[in-house]
């Protein structure tokens, strides 16, 4: 707990949600962000996050942090507790700010680099009145980051607590050990293709020369891209969310290999 | 008419409109503003407005634009008149200036803020040539946003009407009478959750000690958050637009109770 | 080739591409060009052209470029051949520069405008490290976009090639031979609308006095907007992308008139 609060804006607060674009709420908390830093740059990740899903939402924050730069101001909000007695929090990560409801949104970037302070948001002097018991990513969370996007240290809008005291959700890391590395399906598109964390760095062996398996599927070698098979092949690649990913090429693999969210995919070497 | 043109602007300017996002009619509006007043910071409310649905773009604008700070303009596209008699308008309310087709679309701002003062928007030097039938979005009102936010006062960009003269659709404003409060649902988004724009201040008592109905639904109370009451259950709660909203609990309210748009709402004091 | 590279930047980046918006990745590929170019101005063209569909691509982006100033860098990426030998490219047209893949996303805009000069994108030292195989939107394009918003020439960032060489798609261009005025469908919207790149000044003789032919639709005169004929009523009107289209009211023109992209579209004189 002696980490310091040497907090250095980069003027970036990026957005991300369960809140769709048909409804104003994202353009809402815009405006209550620029109404107090007039300078921010907003920029989306997404507000496609289906309703109240806080893996979904985790995995689409872990996978997009590290394309900004150090400095910047992440507000998520994916909060099925608003209202109840979840805290509000802000924490630092490798240069990075991240504000959100601590409810698990922040697992899987836990997972790659894990946050140095923490502070609970409980001064509602920064608080846009009267709260909303619904909207706290326009009364609550939106202030606290136009404050930080601004300059104000963490310390000046919360009391710290403990950094592992950061709800986590169950979910099982990547791990390498010897000539296995493992890690879970965390999140399927709308295609059917089947994510996880596993990055290049992690695999046991050159990627021509491993077999993966995840639910009924078991594949031989990861490929480059997914015009590397036919169509209606199975495969595994190194998605553009950076990870592990196992497709099928015109298809849903989900579907076809019994595969959901929190299936455990191995990466073994070849003999 | 004796208003003054006191407009000092923000540097934000709101975009709303029913063109959606797969064809590129944002950007283009986008791109005009942007070629006039460089410096602007845009910002999306929603483009996911039903084609031509005048209310609900109304719905939308009332409740978002109080989020922004005075200075902002709204440009308010939903235009089914598009290229017809019907007015460009642009006019002053709390300091926000507002720039639209005059056909309704201001009415439910109105109701919240009457507006102070109206110009018509005749003076074609301003606009982007040549003018295309279909899309004032760009040609017309596109320019003149651009030119408010660059402080260009209302004065300058058009003839002064008469504030009474612009377009209001007929919608029950909000009423309190003694210990009844009334106002019709205006908004039904696609949970079929039934939205008011009665707010809390609105009450005729608290929101423990009230009886809400609406089309067959007769409700006890109302709760603080959607996560009070059991799945299936009917309540009434203050939802993120601010406002009083009619909905079931992982249901569809409208579905289950009869409710449409213009379903009057009432609100009891309890015995 | 004597082409001079006169860049001067805007200081706006339009981003158009086929990610959609329930992933993170355009909020990527704008971390990466706000990280290298924090004072760059994004602008969202569409995210939504159908997966791979670069004819689309190549449709959205030549109706919104003119809407922008001269010196705005366009980012367009629908890439099926991300991963395999197409070139990386950017170009100069009317002052604007284009960032895209050489699979001809560029089409229509070369039809509009012939590019003046072209680079190949081949200076690893500008990407983003490691690139993925994926996704060259955020670790090859986006640094390029993001140089060539500060100012950077193109001749720094790669390669002369000659303009002719860039990817053309297989579409007739508009033209007018006496008259008769002839140019293909290019695009199909979700309403069944049939658009065209035959804009006003293409025509052989006033709007009201021609004909259209277009699969089994014959049309008597342009009209100036969809109000103007009863629903059910099939017409032909410059649409707000500028070009002719040919439509249903209230219907769908594609499905009525056996009318697919590539369908040969005919203006000709009244008699």
């Amino acid at each position: 707990m002696a980490s310091e609060d040497s907090w250095k804006p980069s003027g970036i607060v990026t957005l991300l949600s369960d809140f769709g674009l048909s409804d104003n709420y994202v353009g809402q908390v815009k405006g209550v962000i620029l109404t107090l830093a007039p300078e921010a740059r907003l920029v989306d990740l997404t507000h496609g996050v289906p309703p109240q899903d806080v893996l979904e939402g985790s995995f689409q924050l872990a996978t997009a942090w590290e394309a900004f730069p150090p400095g910047t101001v992440h507000l998520a909000v994916v909060d099925p507790g608003v209202g109840t007695e979840r805290r509000a929090v802000a924490w630092l990560a490798a240069g990075h700010c991240f504000v959100m409801p601590d409810n698990g949104l922040g697992t899987l970037v836990f997972q790659q680099q894990p946050p140095e302070l923490a502070i609970l948001l409980d001064r509602e002097e920064f608080f846009r009145r009267p709260v909303s018991r619904t909207f706290h990513g326009r009364d609550l969370f939106a202030p606290i980051a136009a404050r930080l996007v601004s300059g104000y240290p963490l310390d000046a809008l919360g009391t710290r607590i403990d950094p592992h005291s950061l709800v986590r959700l169950d979910v099982e890391p990547v791990r390498r050990v010897g000539n296995r590395t493992t890690g879970p399906v965390v999140s399927i598109d709308h295609f059917g293709n089947c994510r996880t964390l596993i990055r290049p760095e992690h695999l046991p062996s050159p990627p021509e020369r491993v077999v993966v398996r995840c639910g009924a599927a078991r594949i031989r070698g990861i490929v480059p891209a997914f015009g590397a098979v036919p169509p209606g092949r199975t495969l595994a690649v190194f998605g553009s969310h950076g990870g592990l990913e196992i497709a099928v090429r015109e298809g849903n693999a989900a579907r076809a290999w019994e595969i959901s969210r929190g299936t455990p995919v191995e990466v073994i070497a070849e003999g």
